[in-house]
């Protein structure tokens, strides 16, 4: 965890039993110790969800997004907004996880779907939310021409998240990595492939409240 | 050359004696013998430029597109349009060979420069051409976005090329090439990077006039 | 959907819930609004043909190309024959795919199967139907080397598709797709991989009738 | 160039005699029109600077950036301080050039070189101007170790720069780039290769003053 | 084997009944011959050790690492001590593959785990033991940053393990092994991905007892 | 040199003052000591050419191939016929370079030139010549179709030589190499990209007369 | 198949009715048409052992290569000898497919296994053998160093056939492949990656007993 | 530089004056303060060698290694021998940069040529040499070999350097780098691609005096 922000769980790759000692350690240290602050876990398959149902009574579980947060209640959002936008329902698990990742750190979060390159007057309808961002995350998988286009629209900074949907040629996500890469307009940012978590928590720290010195 | 279109040479590799060899070779042959149609030079250096103008004393000779054609003239259009589209000069050598390579394959062609995706109001500017076009070829480098808009815009079908202009992880013209290969609108045909020749000789195919069982 | 296409809805990676709620959609949007032009489902696994076959009672299945359309009638054809070739059992997917797409686009097809480059005589003595096409759909594995052939005997542009059939250094359909994208005859337009979809899409497009002023 | 920014000029692949042309424009369109911003010109050979230098007489010019910028002052720097790092004199040229983009862009800019991953005390030396920063741009190249261990110490976001130095197995940029993506520390940002335009652009941007919303 | 070392058997690939064939001649055939050296199986799977829990009564069996040897006992240690370094749970097998081969080799062997780039402090607290190293074998996924960190505070030679540990731009362990072979610390040797095993061997090798020449 | 066959040196990376080192001493060792068999000098620059040319006053120089042998006069040829085709005069180097090595071997050699994949009939009317070779060495670059279709008509090895012919998706040798590893037709063997020298060798071991006991 | 050879089925990705069909195709129409002649089935999964040894009451079965063939019986061996040649159990499925491909086309084939680098003795030891090869197929994963010790070693052609044993850097079999493409002795012909079948059908045609003109 | 061993300065991409600059530091700075300790530098095109001669009237240059050191006196050797192993001439760059990085950091060292794979006698005849090593650096390009055969003739650990000599699917020293990474014979340590600096700085410390606690 980076300092002064809470904590994440990566859970791929880690046994049910293994999320468990967390997750109770999570619990119990709790105790008055870092009064503010969820912890997340991330990346949860089907079994790690079930495990910290059980250990937490009141989690916050998104299982679209495969996240769990504990305590339950974002903070309250201070800083600028955050608009996470997305093509369809195939790129909505990353999108989610960045949402709510960027929610937990305190910022107010407004999602975007159904906003694609080959439709663009469906872009175009969504300008005034697009421009009201302190930053905008956009996920896009297959060309990831997504990114090259919004920043296009608007000044804030953009960070795009690649995405491994698709199949043959696209890579499982090198194909868009490498156009975001590219963008064809400054002020792109790229993370890693289907790192929803990185970009949620990158946007946060960009719109973070300005210190008193900015 | 393809059954019923003009030859080509293509001079990359080729030494200038060579290219003057092949040339005078077509020059002395075209003594009533292939009464229409030229022969196109591509990927000419100064110095295949050069001899080509001593061989051919009234070649066309196109500096941007590396190209020439003799005899000079381009045959009477026959067939639906073809429109070239690019976002700026790099791109420009690559869009002129396509665009040249269609006309003397006895297409109407027409030019759309500084169009690019991180500037919609200027595609959208070009709906009218673009609308009217039997096939549209695109050039792109960088994020090879912008077939996917057009294509998105259009019923046509779109040839996209994808050039080798960036830097770092455009990789020579990689990730454009993937981009386009992951278009995310339908209708997108890809051929080889800076591939400009093949562009237009496929676009001049498919905008060929209908046999009459069409 | 391009326009004036039909919809298509790529079931890789939905669950048969979320398919089974984008059919109910289809069919109860149906009533009047788009009285032609079936929407097609590709992609299906098992379970997705059997929550379609159970939306709609008339659904045409095609088990190969793992395709299903509703309604069920292909539109009466226009346009210029597209024929579809490929080398056997292993592309057929692919390769029905494409032409089932095709023919719900509004085109007459043909499907050319057992025709290999190693076996040079099964493609010469298909040669009246190949030259009688508009364009050809080539389907190839391994090499991807029956574009090139194909192109060089026929006029009419090639809508080459690679596939994923192979083992080893085929890796997975990259040796075909650079094949192809390198054909040494011109006229050869390249999709991804395993993307009968788009190869038929792209076909219909291209064969689709001349507009007035062609 | 984005919206509300300056317009930068990429040179490479242009030649002396169009990067002229261009700069005439901009130094003839400047008559009133707009009175603040700059226009950078970026990636410049020795031949460019000699034009630009003829051009405009007052050009501020950066030989190890590569960078002509035009009127020479740049805005006084409002928003956040923008600090840029990179371990020594290979990596200069990108880190000078986001430096410059950020100063033009109206940022408060500070440089801070020879702090390598191999020498940690280096690192921590610096902590307070680290820690003071709105953002952090890192450049670095090989292991591309440097933005994690950066990103470790601060709370600010962090725009990793790979930069094509080194041999062999770095490949060109490829070998900091991908450590870039999977930094195990959140909050780091990645850019293309040697992009250090990009780098300092999106910088910018990041350290933007706070719109009275945020 | 290497002259003079234990004999390893790589399981994976190999049916459980292969394994027990040759675990059974292991046994049968250390009547006497060999009377010191363990033979190591490694890379077991659950069914693996299964097997081999059954033809040895006595086996030492480490179900992280996935090793088993017999007989249980290592040798008395010699030469200098090796001490492996990771940071964190994941990385822990191929951790401990390394430690359990040095240790059977003769090897006095130290883990120091939770050790990582984004956190420097828990590096430095421990630089008494890895300065106190005749070799440090560093287990490292994502950016494989560690080892540059290591060897820039030690003297002692490096062996650098990249892990498959990651997704996306990891690569499958890619990324980490690009960054490793690019260490900007002179003195990291690489091995293959996950490779424990033969960089456990190694470090044994380097930190033998020297020669009476040396 | 492989047992029983005469010596190569590979020339490119050497001074002409090393190959001239070389050249002398097997200039002055060959006093009586190796009766027959040439010693050849492969991919020589110009200046290789010049310093050859003045070490061995009788050398055979093959401009194209870059190739020198000394002495000049290949051996009585013994064992099959090998045939050598290829596409082009971009091939060519490539293609002699085979020749004149499998010829300075002891065989028998046949060039047959201008026989492309886009141009069937060409080859077809070569068969009888193809039919006789016990061995026939497929030079191409591009797509690599070529020795899928010799394969397939006659019972022959092929010998396959991508060559570094093409640009973008070639990648300098890449997309035929592959083409060929996944033919189509068995029966054919792989080497180096540009490799004829080693394709020579080979398809004169493969030509090499029965021993006795075959 | 090739002109004169037996006919191969290659069942991966054919279902065992698609193989059954077939297999019952070629027992039904042996009635007398192809007296000699096996026909083999490769790649079988268990299912399709079952299915052919129900059509087939007397096929060879070799669970090991997972080939079947039938009629059972290999013709009278003509030629000259094939070698395989492996190092260890997990190149043996591999060596054997190849063995016994050859065997069946025709050709006298002898095993050797567990002859690697690392153990030179192991390979000098059976230097008999090896030179008395016509041709000699090296079966080899990891580092692919076997075909280049042993084309070192003899005067015949060595056929290498890279496997996809091991893991990390091994990249699927790339590794050797890699390193059989740059054998540096002359005399090696690669073939795909495990490509067993390819292997011993080269040896085979290699080995084929010259013909009168030879 | 590693604690307790001398300063390297590399070279390329460095002007000639910034070395002339980093030279006159080193020769004015080394007043006493340094007695012992060379500074090498290393990379040197022959306009840095020039410069450096000029700066150090009696630096020791090295025009095959592109190495120069000064002062120029190597340490009295202490630790093990280290033996550097290559197969000719175009090695030999790489190789002797490893000799004499490891002479100046204090070894004794040997160098042997002309040693390769497919010539074993010649390593054979060199066995009681390499068995003296304490370690053995081999520089080997093209298929990479030679580590793994010397490594099963040893029991010290083996560094390994893939070099970028050879052509096409070598890769630039990717098929050597990646058949070292998958050595058949335990205890060989990879570096980067022509990084003789770095194999000879991890010999020397691979070869250092045992601590009193070894
Ligand atoms: N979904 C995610 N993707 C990438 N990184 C993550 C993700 N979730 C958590 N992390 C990072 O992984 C760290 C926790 O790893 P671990 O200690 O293995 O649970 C956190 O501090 C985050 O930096
Ligand atoms: N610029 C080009 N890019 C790709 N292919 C080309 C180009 N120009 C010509 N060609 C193709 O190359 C063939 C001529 O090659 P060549 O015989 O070597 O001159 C023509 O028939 C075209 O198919
Ligand atoms: N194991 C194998 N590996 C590679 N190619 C094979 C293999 N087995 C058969 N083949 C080839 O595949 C062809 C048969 O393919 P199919 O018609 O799909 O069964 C044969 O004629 C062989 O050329
Ligand atoms: N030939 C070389 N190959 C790789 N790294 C080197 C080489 N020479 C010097 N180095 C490393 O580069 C550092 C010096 O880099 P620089 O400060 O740019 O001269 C040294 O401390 C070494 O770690
Ligand atoms: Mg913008
Ligand atoms: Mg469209
Ligand atoms: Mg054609
Ligand atoms: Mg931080
Ligand atoms: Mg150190
Ligand atoms: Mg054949
Ligand atoms: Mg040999
Ligand atoms: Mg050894």
């Amino acid at each position: 965890a980076r300092r002064g922000y809470p904590e994440a769980v990566y859970c791929e790759g880690k046994t049910p039993d293994q999320v468990r000692a967390i997750a109770e350690a999570v619990r119990d240290a709790d105790q008055g110790e870092k009064p503010g602050g969820a912890t997340l876990f991330t990346r949860c398959s089907d079994d790690h969800l079930d495990v910290l149902s059980h250990v937490f009574s009141d989690a916050a579980i998104d299982e679209t997004a495969r996240l769990v947060a504990w305590p339950p209640a974002p903070p309250a959002p201070v800083g600028g907004p955050v608009v996470v936008v997305c093509a369809g329902t195939s790129d909505l698990p990353v999108a989610r996880e960045a949402l709510l990742t960027a929610a937990y750190l305190g910022r107010h979060c407004e999602l975007v779907v159904d906003v694609g390159v080959a439709g663009l007057h469906r872009i175009l309808a969504r300008l005034p939310v697009l421009r009201a961002a302190r930053v905008i995350v956009v996920v896009a998988g297959m060309d990831g021409a997504l990114p090259s286009v919004v920043a296009g629209l608007v000044s804030a900074p953009v960070v795009a998240v690649p995405t491994s949907v698709g199949y043959g040629a696209a890579f499982g996500g090198i194909a868009p990595l490498l156009a975001m890469l590219n963008a064809c307009a400054p002020g792109v940012a790229v993370v890693n492939i289907d790192n929803g978590y990185g970009a949620g928590h990158l946007a946060a720290q960009i719109a973070a409240p300005a210190a008193s010195s900015d």
